[in-house]
């Protein structure tokens, strides 16, 4: 069985089958037809039910068996342990490729489930049938417009792919996908691994065409060094983030981990995910953030950063943010200060952070950026000042003492705000550099016009100073390190 | 001059008179009077302007003079730095005890400012009056309904007060307790401190009777001996969160600090802190979520955490980011578990953390919740499972292919949500100890039902296990110190 061939058929069907269509809308077998249909698959979807009900305006068939031929390659099945065992030959002649078994009652539950886990395994091999899972909650392939995740929204369309072992972290990382409007490619619940393993899943994304980034959350790792290979395979194009949880003696128990990981081997698997080459990241929130990071953003060609703000305090806390990763805080060139000085009062900062004490005209903002970005010694840019002036806006919006006055520069805030967010993005794309910009608005304040704009543009944006240093530098470090390759 | 009155006086004035207003909605001396108008302030408002134009509905007065006696105590002066020092004993003539200067141009600018400083605060001393800033952004006083903060939104009204020497990361601040209506007491910027120093402003937070929880962002320490006397003395019975800018060299340099700050004194202001009792804080975001958990929830009397989730990933997360805490994650004890074992199938994690592992029916969350929180054992709880209910809802609610059969279900899962965040705040409430609840949805949907409730309740929820931890870790440190006392 060729592994890659049959996930690129998971994530591509021609048709797909819930096998064990259930009436009741609580339970797997109604979920996975919903969320197939809900989020617009356009090859064929079928359904089976021993009772032939109508679901969701599909009619069911009584079984596998009645499934028209030629019409599916995936089937989603929901089904008990004996009964998913027991469908599999039926599903082969069918031309299924490769399935996803949602049902629990496997290797989780002790030797019986081990048993039967291996049983579902060999009789899979015996006919050439790719299986994700067992235990598992589902995969999205937005390519496809396919959702078969339970407990997921449906993310946009997008360059990040994800394997996690834990469905219920794969649907944090799909809510914030959607909250922050950065997409998804393939996204799946890796269940019990019992034949496709998270390194199957890696690198599968990796010679996947619409996938850019790399993110998987591990807990247990049957095969380490087949881990550690995949991730030096891939990490040599594509950047690959993990998260692993049960890295704690607490953690591990809770993992109920049979790999007989230790409190103590957390050094070594972090030394030996950096080896590799790959991106270590605290949890969901924080790998999502590098994600889309890597996602949106062209790579830094070096460490050196310019910090641009409107404002004190957030270059302070940033040039400390910088200062304790391995970015370089670079000095202000000399040619660029004088630059500079045409566009402001003297009382800016001139040095890096570029701080501009309120010295901004109508047109600063947006000339500034591209020319500071465009200096040959800068390699990034760190910008914190959007959102204030749709602050202001919003004050005078909700106002119980607004007057034409205050409506006016309400309007104006507003269309500068989102001039400085297209100006940004324009500045980035054109000349190639990522400019992140750290502001709380992206969160506090989700109509604020400033962020808004970036979101709407699908550009990352970043709730503090410490998590835009924190993915800039994962992005430098993994750009640096492939220049020396 | 009694200090501790004149703020008194600042933060609950009778009556207040922007000097200096302006007729341009861009111009400081515009936006401080449009946002005590906006805030609703129930004393006397009064503006100056030479021309005596008519200011969002409001007929300004040619001078000082003209303001009628014995109508105000507080002034916000928004005068060039000349003209700020000559208005004082006008301003003193007509019963001002405290003001606010807005305007820079003083020791920030180098020598001559510093002169123009001194001139200002002996003027001031001379005359009874108490000076915040000068070069600040001016302050939120919610009980009386006032807010002069220029870059500010007006908070929700609560139990935090803050003293930032940034003006934008005050308003950082009051982004978040917006976002997440976890209320503010007092919030002010506290600009050059020529008089009125940070440690000045935590001994008035700490004796004032509106303010529970204190937060500084500080910089420069112009007086480090009387700053960390100011959080020995307040700690002991409140909790201080403490923010440092310029604690790199780098950074100290971003803060023009004339203190000597270097990078290596790092540890002895992290050491030092810590010893008077005090928070730190590594950044304003994780200061206000420390501050929003002090506000919100009550003191855990130990260190013994149990950990509940419907899901097993983000126990495992959970474990982890304990085993790396000074908290204890307790053992189930026996009797606990048997309790549990009657309202949960067998699959459940029969451990800490108490996974509930989808076993649970309508009813299991609100009857687990205070049944575990109950038991003498346990000292606090994390929560992880809010809101995956409402996600199902909303899958349902915006689906293409909706019936009435998932409307239903919909509607069911909402219902849920609210029940489970109305469990979860009347079992904290009842039993005095705190439930720590994580979810990213909290950010990622803002209507999901569940964290909604949360938050319409007035309760500060996590965006992620490490965040809930950390917060929970610094309560407990605050707590169980207090109790060895």
């Amino acid at each position: 069985m060729n592994r890659h061939l049959n996930l690129q058929t998971l994530f591509n069907p021609k048709g797909i089958a819930v096998i064990g269509a259930s009436t009741h809308p609580g339970k797997f077998g109604f979920v996975a037809l919903h969320n197939i249909l809900s989020a617009g698959f356009k090859g064929n979807v079928y359904a089976t039910n021993p009772k032939t009900p109508v679901i969701l305006g599909i009619q069911t068939l009584d079984s596998v068996e009645s499934i028209p031929e030629d019409s599916i390659d995936v089937a989603m099945i929901c089904l008990g342990p004996q009964q998913a065992i027991a469908v599999l030959p039926e599903l082969a002649d069918k031309g299924v490729k490769a399935g996803f078994v949602v049902s629990g009652g496997f290797r989780e539950v002790g030797s019986e489930g081990m048993e039967l886990e291996k049983e579902l395994i060999d009789t899979a091999n015996a006919h050439g049938i790719c299986i994700a899972g067992p235990n598992g909650q589902g995969f999205v392939s937005t390519p496809s417009k396919l959702c078969s995740q339970i407990v997921s929204p449906y993310p946009p369309k997008g360059k990040i792919s994800i394997a996690s072992q834990s469905g219920n972290i794969l649907s944090t990382m799909l809510n914030l996908s959607r909250a922050r409007n950065i997409g998804i490619a393939r996204a799946i619940s890796i269940g019990n691994q019992a034949q496709i393993s998270v390194a199957d899943y890696i690198r599968y994304f990796g010679e996947d065409s619409e996938t850019e980034v790399v993110v998987a959350y591990v807990e247990g790792l049957p095969n380490g060094r087949d881990f550690f290979d995949s991730l030096s395979e891939i990490s040599v194009d594509k950047p690959v983030i993990i998260v692993r949880g049960g890295t704690t003696s607490d953690g591990a128990k809770a993992a109920s981990s049979h790999t007989g990981s230790m409190a103590s081997d957390q050094k070594i698997f972090d030394t030996a995910v950096q080896q590799a080459g790959a991106i270590l990241a605290t949890d969901p929130n924080e790998a999502f953030e590098y994600a889309a990071a890597f996602a949106t953003k062209p790579l830094p060609r070096g460490r050196k950063v310019i910090v641009v703000t409107t404002a004190g305090g957030w270059g302070v806390l940033t040039a400390d943010a910088i200062s304790q990763s391995n970015l370089n805080l670079m000095e202000l060139p000399q040619d660029l200060e004088e630059q500079i000085n045409e566009y402001l009062p003297p009382r800016w900062s001139k040095g890096n952070p570029v701080d501009l004490a309120g010295g901004e005209t109508r047109d600063t903002i947006p000339t500034l950026i591209p020319l500071i970005l465009a200096h040959p010694a800068v390699d990034s840019m760190i910008f914190m000042g959007l959102g204030v002036q749709g602050n202001v806006a919003r004050s005078y919006l909700e106002s119980p003492v607004a007057t034409a006055e205050t409506q006016r520069m309400a309007n104006f805030h507003n269309a500068q705000e989102q001039r400085y967010a297209e100006a940004i993005v324009r500045a980035s794309t054109d000349l190639r550099k990522p400019i992140f910009v750290s502001t709380e608005l992206g969160i506090a304040d989700q109509n604020n016009r400033g962020p808004k704009t970036l979101k709407d543009l699908g550009e990352a944006c970043f709730d503090s100073p410490l998590s835009a240093v924190k993915a800039l530098e994962a992005m430098t470090n993994f750009s640096v390190r492939e220049n020396m390759g």
